[in-house]
């Protein structure tokens, strides 16, 4: 069977609350993180809440990544999916996990779209 | 325990491949079931792939909905991840599912920020 994608689906703890916190920071790492995985960043959208949290996207050729916060429990939502062979989200995962000096993960990788016949991999975008 | 959120993995098959490539018709559809399902839509992005499918994000106040579509394969991969009580993120899939026109769909519920005290809801957004 071949998978058209590759999904991580990424409960991080114990990361540092002011980070959680700062939409930019998010921000920055979320899309250094899809750059360094070699994927290539189409939309970006984030938001910060009140009091507390940051959600946000980053829309890439091969798919997205997604992160939603809560800075009290030091913990983040974060979900990597990427379809082809080019990329690998666990570079992306790890990278983030790493600047949001994460003391814990708990990651799960499901493959998506499984078929029988040769898959094929949207590049291109109009 | 307590989770903070619902997350829907769906793999949705035998979809209406003319809808799977209309980037138009599939924003109407997933904005349509954020709403149906309760939920405040924040920020839109979608993408037309050339010469088929599409990729899109919806994110609400309560977290995100994405897919990305194969028509050729009649093939959608759609998340719905939905954060508090209010919501129940199986509305906006069924939904989905059935504007696919989908013959079937197989999908997985996975609780996403367990923890053993009580759970805060990030409901407003700067």
């Amino acid at each position: 069977m071949n998978a058209l994608g590759r999904h991580i689906i990424a409960e991080i703890y114990g990361c540092d609350a002011e980070i959680l916190n700062d939409r930019e920071k998010i921000e920055k790492i979320m899309v250094d993180a899809a750059l360094m995985a070699g994927a290539e960043v189409r939309e970006v959208a984030f938001h910060k809440f009140s009091p507390l949290g940051v959600s946000g996207v980053v829309v890439i050729s091969e798919s997205h990544l997604t992160i939603h916060t809560w800075p009290e429990l030091g913990y983040a939502a974060v979900d990597v999916f990427t379809c082809g062979d080019h990329i690998n989200p666990w570079d992306a995962c790890n990278y983030m996990t790493e600047k949001f000096g994460a003391t814990h993960i708990t990651a799960t990788e499901v493959k998506r779209g499984l078929f029988d016949q040769p898959v094929q991999v949207k590049v291109s975008s109009l």
